[in-house]
């Protein structure tokens, strides 16, 4: 590790439950941000928490939200704090008891103040992030957002200080006990996400082939 | 549809950002619920949301969510309004411009109030939705909870009243102009969970058959 702050530097962010399962180096923050689709964003509006799936970008130490600048969930977004959370599911722990049973997973949960971002510049970049966060090297392939397109979006940055990682591997935590009765079939079953076969748009002119990008993400 | 309310019965959860993609029947939520693996939980920790991964089940129009009785988050759901929102994503949608790129998904956010089950045959049954929710069929082959897991686990009801749906699909949405300029290849690259084969615990007594119900979900 570089000079980063380690994670959960503060004591809300610190993982109260099951602790051996939390992690403290940025790097696993990272890889967990880097692999997910969408997050769960969640913001304050009116009184109460409401929990929405949005896709982001990570460059360095901030994740980066976009959206209409019409879009109230992101106005409201910028008017207190907000927490997001990306979670993998890759497994289900079948134990010998109803209690033992369990999931792997690796999961971030990040807390802060979000700012819009206004330069220009930072906003494409920004932008730019996020379409290569979904779609890896994509974006020097398609046409650019145009001024209009950039004067109906919000971009938002969130600082990633605040934040802490859970990842749970291995077999199931069964008792002693069940463990020595026996005859119970304890294990783990596996989940993975996969690309399947990319399914070209109806629209699009006989010949043009798939894009390496696209094609070497299906193949990985 | 019966006699059940439809979706988005109040405006707050009116879906008002590309309404298009909003579903109103029941059995889409139920769908969206049933497939899901983990939700993503909003609670207010003081005055701002933090959004947390955590198991569920749904029985009708109750989604059930448990916890230790030591779970602050738990206990301060308990306090005030919360979120859950359940997520798949189904595939990335390539355009032919950066703003146009999207995600095919289907996704359900569910705002209200949960109650602590204090009824101990409620409580078990929850418990039991859960687990089946997770690992169906697995329940009747495992040893129930004890007295003394009960005591320690936290049961909350959440109702589905007012729940929103969005599911999107199909090809990118292109500009018309993008579309006769041509040169750029658009389409979808699906995504999906697979399970893998299971994977027997370490201290499992030998000989001992994988169950049907766990085989099955890996065949399926």
């Amino acid at each position: 590790m570089s000079t980063r702050t380690p994670l959960s530097p503060t004591p809300r962010s610190t993982v109260t439950r099951i602790k051996d399962r939390a992690r403290t180096d940025r790097a696993d923050l990272d890889a967990v941000l880097d692999a997910g689709m969408v997050c769960h964003l969640g913001v304050l509006l009116g009184d109460s928490p409401v929990v929405l799936p949005t896709i982001y970008g990570r460059d360095g130490d901030t994740v980066y939200l976009h959206g209409s600048t019409g879009a109230g969930n992101l106005r409201a977004a910028l008017r207190g704090e907000i927490s997001l959370s990306v979670t993998h599911v890759d497994g289900l722990v079948y134990a010998r008891s109803a209690m033992h049973f369990s999931m792997n997973y690796r999961s971030a949960v990040v807390r802060g103040r979000p700012v819009e971002i206004a330069d220009p510049e930072e906003r494409l970049r920004a932008l730019r992030v996020i379409v290569e966060h979904a779609a890896p090297g994509a974006w020097d392939r398609v046409r650019p957002p145009s001024k209009k397109e950039m004067a109906a979006t919000m971009v938002l940055a969130l600082d990633l200080t605040e934040a802490s990682v859970k990842i749970r591997t291995g077999g199931p935590g069964d008792d002693p006990a069940d463990i020595a009765t026996g005859g119970v079939w304890a294990g783990v079953l596996p989940l993975q996400q996969v690309w399947g076969e990319p399914i070209p748009s109806p629209d699009l002119e006989p010949g043009l082939e798939t894009p390496g990008d696209v094609l070497n993400r299906f193949r990985a």
